[in-house]
This record gives C-alpha cells, structure tokens and sequence, in this order.
C-alpha cells in the first residue's frame, strides 16, 4: 500500500537500492504447478543487464538472481516466492562528490523532500537498478501465461521513428542492440546513440508493445480498467512520460465514423484502433501501445546545480551509465506487461465457478 | 480490490449504471472539518452535465446529488460520504432495439464476455454517465485541497489543436462552450463540433491540465509514482486513449543537454519539462499532462455490427449522445487530478509525527 | 483502506449514521447471475430489526432497503451493487441532552478523540444501526453460498450458559425471541433479559456460529487464515469482547494427544477440536466458532460522567436501547460469516484454471 | 492481497518455508529516521529462538537477520526494508518419512487441498518457523513506536492458569524459562512442561498482553476496529484458536452497571473492562488481551493416520519439536502487537495537518 507493490492477486513488492547490499522482492499469488525454467529467467535478465552492448552502461553486474521459497522441486507451490539479486559491482566511492549535491532531472530533491533521509549512492531507490526484479517477476509472469505472447521492441531513438511505413519483423528484434524490428532504422538508431554518446549527451526514446493471443473478459472497470492498470505499470518505469494504447492521440483527431472497429461474424473486428480493448475490457485482438522515454538525466558534461542549502555548485556525472535507456527498457516493457495481464486473468478466474 | 475503487487513503467506490435507478458512491477518508459548500458541488456538477449546451447531448438530467452521512452541520466528520444520484430521465425504451446488438467500439461485446449478464440499457455500467460520481467526489477532494489549484481545459477537438504559439487565458475556459482557454480556437471548435454533429458523425480531442501551488514530497514510488497514478486515473475516464505529462512524447525526441531542468537557488527549477514531478514526487513546480479522447463511437449513422449469436445486423444510434465528449469531460479531468492529489497528501502525512 | 470495507474480492463498503439520513453501502465483487430472492432479504433484516419483540429497543425503523444497481432482471450483473436504508424514525431530539456528554463505555470520547467532529445523535458512525448494511450484505452472500449452511444462536445471556448438556435442536432458534436452540434455556434467558430490564440494567451474552458443508481449501495463510478473517469480522461487530473457534480457549487446556484430530480413510476426522480449519484453511468438516458480547452501556440509570471539558456531569440514558444485543445479534454473526466465506471462495477460484 | 501481507501503511510481507533456503520479508512504510539498533533486534530473535532453553525445541538455527535495503548509516530511509533469514540447519530427510503422509491437526492435508502442490519439508509454509520474520519486523516497530510499552507473558500453561489472585511482577517474565511473571507459578509450568514433554505429549497454552501508554484515537470503524485487527493478527500466530481483550468472555456475563467504566475527570476511566477500546478506538487506558494456544500437534507417540491416497499409514514424529510453544510465542504476541500500533499510528496521522 506505500507504493512498492503492484497487483491485486498477482502481486510484486519489491525492495532494494542501487549500491545497497541486495535487491529483492516477493511474488504473491503466483498459482502453483508453474514449471520455473531458471534459464529463461536468466535470459530475460541478461536482455536487461548493463554492459550487454557498447550502447549500454558499463556498470558490471553478475545480477544473478537467487530464490528462496516457494518453488519445490521446480515447480511453484502457491506460497509466496522470495528472491534476492546481490550488487556485486557498487562503487560507491562514485557518489561521494554528489552526497550533497541535486541533480537536474533526477530525484535527489525531491527523495530529500519526502523522506528526509536518503541513500544517495547512485540514485539509491530512485535508480532503475530497481527495475531488475520486475524482470524477475514478469518472467515468471510470462512462465504463467503460456499462450499470450508478449513483444516489445524500440521503435523510436531521439528523432528516429519508427512510421507505419517502414516494415517490421519481430525476428529481427534480437538481432540489434538497440531491439528495433527493422535493421535498416536499427542500425541508425545505433550510430546516433554512439554519436551522442562521445558528446557526453544522451537520448529518449519510444518503445512499443503488442499482446498477442489475449483471452476476452480481462480488465476491471471503472478504475482498474485493462489499459488503466497497463498504463500504470509503464508509467511506474523510471523515465516514462507518457503512455498510448490503440490508436492513442493520434486517435483523437479521426472521426468516429472512421475510427469504430467493425465487427466481423467471428467477433474480431476488421480494423484494431480500439487496441483490443473495449470499456477497460479485452476483445480478443490484439493490444498494442507506446511508451515514451524521456533522455536519461546523467550527461558526461559539466552542469551548474545546487546543494541541499541551495547553494550553486558545479558537477559532473561520473558513474556508468546509458546515454539510452531505451533498449533495455524493452524486456521491462514486457515484464511489467506480463504482470498485469497475469493479475488480470487471476481477477477474472473469481467468475469461474 | 474490485474495480470500482480508486485511492488508497482518500477512497472513492462508485456503483451505478446509466439506466438503473441510481448512481452513488462513498467517499473514504476524508478528513473531518473540511466545511462544505454545496453550492461549489452543484456547480462543478453542471459543468458535467448533459443538456449544457447545443454541442452536448440533450438527454435530461437532473443530477442532484444527496449526501446521507458523513457530514454534520456542514463539515466533514470523518466518516464515510455516502451519496447518491437519481436516474430521472431513463428512457430505457430507446435501447431495446440493442439488448442483442454489439454496437461497435462500445463495450456491449466484452461486458459480455467478461460477465455473461449485462444491463443492456445505455450502456449500462460503462456509460460514461458513471463519471457524475467522480465530479461529486472530486469537487469534496477540492473543498480539501484549499491551497492546491486545478485548471483542466479543452487544448484539441479533432484536428483542431492549440499549439505553444496560441495565447492562453484560464479565465477564457468557462467563457465558450469547448471550454478552451483561446476564444479564436474555442470558435472555431464549436464550428467543427456542430458541423460534424449534422453528419451524425463525431468527434475526439484532448484535454490538458496545470495544478498549480503542489506541496513537494507527494508520491509513492516505485509503483505508485505522482504520474502513475495521475496517468491510470485519466486513463480510467471513459474513451480515453492516452496519457502524457511534462515533455511527453515529444520529449523522447530531446537530448538530456535540452532536457534537463536546471534548479535556482530558491530550489525551483529555470525549465519544467519534469512536468513538476521528479522520480515519480513533486517538486514544486506546476504538474501539467495531456489526456487523448477518441471520438465517441456512438454514431447517428447506420452501421453494420453483429448481435450476440454473431449474425450481422445493422443498426443505427438513437438515443442522446455527445458528438464530442471533451467539453463536458474537463471537469471529470480536474476530479480525477484532486482525488489523486487528496489521496497522496493523505499518504505523506504519514511521514508527519 | 481507511476502515468501512471488508473483503478483497467479495467486498463490502458502508457508510451511514444512526440518526443520518441513511445508510448503505456498496457490495463488490459479487459474481453476476446470482439470483436474488428479494423476500429472503426482508426476512433476514426482519431477524435484526428493532421492535421485533419484547426483550429489544422499541425504536421503531421499516429497515426497507433500495437496491440502485448492480440487480438487473433479478440476477446480479458482477457489477457492483449499491444499496441504501432510509432511516426514518430519527428521534435526534432524545439525544441533545447527550451533546457534550461522554457516556461511559460508549464511543463518544474516542471518536472526539479521532476526528474533531462528531454527529453525536444516538451514536452517530459508532451506533449498531450501521449493521443494517452488514444484513443486507450478507443475505446477498448468503444467495451465493448456495451450498454452505450457516447457523448462529444464542448461546450465553448473562450468567446463563447453554452447556454440552444441554441439546440443542436449530429448528428451536426461531422459535423463541432470544434465538437459542434450548426451548427450555431459551424461556430462562428471555426471563432474564426481562428482569434486567426492568431495572434499567443490561447484559451481554454469546453467540455460536456453525458452518456446515464447507468446500476445502479456503482461507489465506499466513496471516488472512480463514479463523483470522472470521475473528476479525466478529470483533468489528458492535460490543463483540472475543473470539474463540474449535476448541478455543478450553482447547488450550488439553492435552495434544487428546486434542488431535485423527484421520479416517474418507478423509474426514473424527473428533473436530480443530473447528474444521488447521493452518488457517478449511478442511472440510464443520466450522464451529463463539462470540463474546458485553453487556449494552447504555442504562436506564443515572450514571455520573464528563463532558467534553472534563466536567463531572450526570446522565440518564433515555432514547430507545435493547437490554441484551445478543438476540438481534444472531442474524449479524450469520451475515458476517457469509461474508467472509463468499470472499475467501472468490480468492480460492483464483486457483482454478 | 493473498495472505502474506500485514498492516495497510506500515506493511509486512513475509515468504518463505520451513526447510527451504531461507525466510525473510519486506517492510514497508516504516518512516524514515528511525534510529536502527541492531543488538535489540537479535535480542529480540533470541527470545523466540529454538535451542533457548530445555523447554524447547532443539532444532539448532542461527537466526541471524540480514539487512538488505532501506537502512542507510543506521537509520531507515523510508524505503522498503528486506531482510532475509537464513536456513542453516535444515534437516530435511527427517521429513521424507512423512511426505505423503497428513499429519492429524497439522496443515499438510489442507495445503494439499488448496494448492495441490506442496513442500512437505518440516510443515512447509505452515511452519511456524515462518514467524521468525513477524519478529524481525515487530522489533522494527517497536523501535518506531518509542513511548508506548508491550508487555506479553505466558499466563497459562495447560491446567495451570494465573488467575487474579496471583501476584504478578513483568520484571519477572525474562527470568524463567516459560516468561510467566509469577516465579511460583513459572516453576510449577517448566515442570508440567518437562513432565509432559517426557510423556512424548503436548501442551497448549495462554498468553496474556498488555500496552501501556498508547495514544487516544488508534483504530479505524467500522471494520478495521483496533481490536479488531489485533485479534486478527493474534489469530494469524500458529496454533492460536482464541482472542479476547478487556473483559473478554467473562464480561459476556456482567451487568452493564457493573462492566461500565466510569470517566474521570482526568479523562481517564475508574475501571478498565474496556480494555482501552471504546468504539474500536483506543482511549488512552492500558490495552490487554488473552490469546488462547492449542497444544502441539507434533507428538514424539505412535499415531495411526492416513496418507494421500486415503490409506491408513503409522506415523511417529521425529523432528525436533515444542512441546509447547507458549514460551516462544511471547516475543511473536508482542511483535504483531507492534506491528498493528504501528500500522494504526501511521493511519491516524493522515488527520494531521
């Protein structure tokens, strides 16, 4: 209820800080008989770990998750799945020079603001480290929900996007370091990261993201509508400022007439602008939506701020980071995707008699 | 945990539907002492209210609201808000022709699929006629939130949008029926909305939002960030598509260089593409976002559709609808913005000893 | 969150006053299709409703209830059903003399304490009239659990305790005004309560609850077990002191090789110490529970107190009081029970794919 | 929201099993600047550490809590705290013997039913080894709760109860093996316990607590009632079948006259049947309840029962086990009262302007 757990039945609570001694959480109402496959596990954490490629931090992290409960002989029992993933690589001795010291655009004010007391070490709780145990939840999210099929991908870097004209092949996804499906805006996408990256600057970007094989009957309207809950969850990722499912603000401009989705006798419908929701509710197409990045706040350039006395000071970032966040932003995309529609499909099994 | 409340400390739960007997709700939490000015309510009821203005729908509403606890020689005690709004002009009669039908883009086919039983009737509880409980619970958050100042205002109508070189003036919104701070837009707004309102067609757009004068330190990260929880609960208003604060999705576009916000010494900042949240807590600074409505589906066109054994049949929108709902959803925007607020100022004073 | 809802996914919110205009509250969660019997509903408040007999307050109230949604047809629509209960025989003239005055072992100190404000007439929020929603409620439950039978009698007035001696026959309990299933015991108790009354005085007494053909597997380890949420539903009743199930307080007397509940093959046990639930989930058989109630505060005596200035002040009860809750009670120990159980049912369902 | 969750702002979540990795929780909502002290934390494992005494079972376990986050320079940050305890001496072949084998009044049977798969190790998840984390966080609450005093100490052990006529001294509780604070009856206890213990039997027993110097205005009608959730909490201990506070079940046959507690002119009261509860809502007075615990279901005696398939098996527990966990249970009665305070002071604050 203080804001470190997401879900209803599904539900993550997650704890930790960037160069603290662990981070962790815990996995309520997973159902048991879900086989546990570790090596997808990995899989999914390693498309999210730093120093994967050039374009990423160079931060090293085993980030090697361990489990604690309740898996059994592989399989999950129902009771609640602790985890821990252990920071190996803290150079805490990094921060020093900014333990006073406000970053723009970062949240060391307003911590200060709320809590007091704060852990400055690399953004301490405010850091996207944290984001490492939703991929551990949403991957056993995913290992729950065998038949829906989640892809994210990048489909803007800076002013690089992705248009409707341009073709996309989700194979081709993995086959890039920025995980764009169209290699051609892939490997511009990659150059102008690098480029900016030599100036000590840094970009935002858009992810996309389709659902595929969704059962009808999930969302909980009024408030926990299908996208409400969606939206919330990418919102909830560090950086995002702004979420659009279906056919999103562009969709505010059509016509009705031009925008209703008409149904065919299968109950599909023949256009998707409704984004596979209807009233907070699944349709059975398939959802699609947008998240938007902001640029990462740490430049390698020397910027003027102020101290926690409002003094002006000088600094400059250190530390490792991405001049991206954007593509290893995508498996959390999917993880945090993953969770909803696992709550969701648990919240609509309370109609199964 | 059902759906049908939203906020943890400052709670509103709503029931109703469109042609039921009634709509209400109670409102949880709210502080004792908050003096009630039911004239205040009344007024941000008929800013909802159908029957306004020649461009809204001329269903006719009363839309008195009784309070029946919770407060006691006009102020609040701290006990539950219970209320309660009358249906007065169901003419339940204009739906029967569509107890089977599926209309397209509306929510008759998943309401189904999701719960096998369905008041048909306009559209039962996912008419938007849901959203007078959140103005009467939104207009108590405002009695609460004194100091705090929310401006929700209509910034797009189709393809007509205000953009940073138009001028601007608050006092302009209540002054034109789109209730858009520009009379020169606002004209030309109307214009379109009664033109397309001939054709039996309609109409989306976008509504923007300031509050002005926000205490720091108000939300709960990770999960329950200021913006995330802003961003579910617009996204929970009926035919909203998307969610965007700050810079948005154009700021995917900046370089951290331009996009960072740099701070003065009086701790405010030179820019505010954070859109006055930082790590997912305010920082002082104005909070602003945009919120996509898509056009409303309910056409007075025929269209082809399937009914619930999935025969195609045409049908045709009678009944009273909006050809736009953005006019009349500003003052839902500004209820959902103060009971988010209410709730996180609920939530820091647990930090207060 | 803020106190008036129980349950996750069967979810009861209430609100209202003693002397308010009304009460009600809002039953979420409820599956869609559950018929409701209208009648059976009038019954169950009748079994709690004030001037039902002899031995209980004389406060005249037609406990109609009006249902504004989530009813369509008959049958429940999975919506959220609100409902609301006039009151209409609100004597606040009786309670003016009480204004100031805090009457010992009532809760008018402690709410002052709480909120600042208070509705003082006849309890306000603290008066037992609030469990006219609680009836309602739990009757629609009850039409849920089609297949569980619940069965609560009186069990203890005052010093007069039905004993394992004793038979008991549950066709007798609405035989007699004080619901006890012991003709004999119950024409001792209604002696009793008639004496007691007369003197202006009052008593407490128990009620036993037992629930019959329980489905295995509900309740929520480790801290919602089924006896956890149980209790506590008992305990937020009015003037509820303790809560004991299976072998209760006695059970702690045993020996473990007397008090365990062996096996048969049929997967049944044979002694029933355990009160049908071991580690908090039900385990098929029985459950069997007692509730402890104090006797009433409010007297026909003058009792010597304070006011809000800490003046000694004397006062005699007027207004209309019972002399022992526990007859009217019955039917509220149902409802909660109902209440309880429909929501660990819904929760158990999350498990079945 | 499955059942591993305690408190709505100051929140503890727990995993893990008996004989698996380890155990641990996340504490949420814990303000910021409380000052972390280390050494009372292992104080307090130690009370209800195993191996402690000859009274107790002699599974040896370090029980050493690792900090993992949300204590930064020994003092919380505000953010989630996760801890972990290790497993250190699992013997799990102890329990291959009983793998398919239910246990009488043990929950192996049930978990069975509820979620089909289960690790059968030492009682799994139902082991009340589990409550070695509610210690760990009822410590962390004590530490936040810094004026008001819990005191909890065994006042039954089988047959022998403290009654009112033995004097009581609470400095006596930590200077006998079974922390009754009367020495007489403590040594009368030890030897029934050793006495039984040599028997291979069990016993049960009750523990009585009291809070002193608790602030007015703790609770939240109508549903979360202080006692309410406190009861609910006590009943979520292992083997607890019974809560009652203040008067509790005697009370049930006072008369009003006499059970009333009459006001000061101090605002406090001259009796205290209350159990500083009026309303579901602290006064001010001392708070006191009794908890009622079954005897242990592990026997070290031959017993007949049945295994998964419905066949008739013997049985002989091995393990290391209490022969009564009343002694132990002291630190964790006093820990869940900690973490209801602290969860109610955080809640009363939001009326804190």
């Amino acid at each position: 209820m203080a804001g470190n757990s997401i879900g209803t039945l599904f539900q993550l609570t997650t704890f930790g800080e960037s160069h603290g001694e662990a981070l962790g959480g815990i996995i309520e109402g997973c159902p048991s008989g879900v086989v546990i496959d570790f090596d997808f596990i990995k899989k999914e954490l390693k498309r999210r770990k730093p120093g994967q490629s050039k374009i990423v931090t160079q931060r090293k992290e085993a980030d090697e998750v361990e489990f604690y409960s309740g898996i059994f002989e592989g399989k999950t029992t129902g009771t609640p799945i602790g985890f821990v993933v252990k920071n190996t690589n803290q150079k805490s001795k990094d921060y020093d020079h900014i333990k006073d010291v406000y970053r723009p655009s970062h949240a060391d004010f307003t911590y200060d603001e709320k809590y007091g007391e704060r852990d400055y070490r690399g953004g301490g709780r405010s850091s996207a480290r944290e984001t490492v145990c939703r991929v551990v939840a949403g991957a056993i999210a995913k290992l729950f929900l065998t038949d829906i099929k989640i892809t994210a991908y990048t489909s803007g870097v800076g002013e690089i996007q992705l248009t409707k004209k341009d073709p996309i092949d989700f194979n081709e996804i993995e086959n890039n370091i920025v995980r764009c499906p169209n290699a051609n805006l892939a490997s511009k996408m990659e150059s102008l990261i690098t480029s900016v990256k030599k100036e000590g600057d840094s970009l935002g970007g858009i992810i996309s993201c389709v659902i595929e094989n969704v059962p009808t009957g999930l969302g909980e309207p009024v408030f926990d509508k299908l996208h409400a809950n969606l939206g919330k969850a990418m919102l909830s990722i560090n950086a995002v400022k702004g979420f659009e499912y279906g056919s999103g603000f562009e969709g505010s401009k059509m016509r009705g007439s031009e925008h209703n989705d008409a149904f065919t006798s299968s109950k599909k419908t023949t256009t998707n602008y409704s984004g596979g929701i209807q009233g907070g509710i699944s349709n059975g197409m398939p959802i699609y939506f947008n998240v938007a990045f902001k640029p990462v706040a740490t430049l390698i350039q020397k910027q003027t701020t102020i101290n926690n006395k409002g003094e002006t000071v000088e600094m400059q970032g250190k530390g490792r980071h991405d001049p991206c966040v954007v593509p290893r932003a995508v498996p959390i995309v999917e993880a945090m995707a993953a969770l909803v529609l696992a709550d969701f499909i648990l919240l609509q099994r309370r109609f199964n008699s």
